[in-house]
């Protein structure tokens, strides 16, 4: 008996740790997007590229073409967006987050730029992965409109 | 020292099993992409449709639209492409397969359409759930040339 009530403690706590952790994983993946919108929202690459893994194995790939490294991804950006006025305000809209395991999860969401002349838009995929207490993306699936 | 050796076995046999098991989510989801091809190249939609997760919850995004349900996404892929002309041929290229846990893995890669008139083609992030001992996906974003 003792042991059942045991087990069954070790059990929920087990449960319990699960959803926190999970939960947990959320509160960060959250909060490294907020940061990224902000960053952009203030013309700051750099600080937006943050929620990115800081490796030369960063994938982001982009309608037909996809490139890895971080270095190479903030070049992209830098040459995509070169002033405030084509920058415009983002906005990310997260549809859901799945944990895929203890330190992975996937994001999928829309993201939405208002500028002066248009508004473009689209959906993204993203892997983030748990480095240490940190998650970041890893994976960058990126789409807008044809 | 029997201890040692002891752990060292069981800690390579958990290593070797550790292995083992990727390779055979990776040759798994390989058959899975390989039928889902031949199917699409003999016109044979419900067939490629196989290798999707039967469920409401399936979740395809494309450009800048996305929807649920397995019956959903077939009836968009017939609507889409209603003959074998506009199926064309189409070709996978796995670019690579990260196993995110024992039962999710994220596969990326390029897809192609020959078709007498035109070539469209594009770039996939695929999550792929294990089942019991089948592999299927659960969660697919496509994204084309602008």
């Amino acid at each position: 008996m003792r042991t059942f009530i045991f087990l069954t403690l070790l059990f929920s706590a087990n449960l319990f740790a699960h959803n926190d952790n999970n939960h947990q994983a959320e509160s960060s993946i959250r909060a490294v997007m907020a940061a990224q919108q902000a960053a952009w929202n203030t013309g700051n690459l750099t600080e937006f590229m943050a929620g990115y893994w800081q490796s030369d194995k960063l994938r982001f790939a982009s309608g037909d073409s996809y490139r890895h490294g971080w270095q190479t991804t903030l070049d992209n950006y830098i040459k995509g967006y070169p002033d405030a006025t084509t920058m415009g305000q983002l906005k990310f809209d997260i549809i859901d987050i799945e944990q895929l395991s203890d330190n992975a999860a996937l994001v999928f969401g829309r993201w939405q730029l208002t500028r002066t002349k248009d508004k473009p838009q689209g959906l993204f995929t993203l892997v983030f992965r748990k480095f240490g207490k940190q998650w970041l993306i890893t994976r960058d699936h990126t789409s807008s409109a044809k």
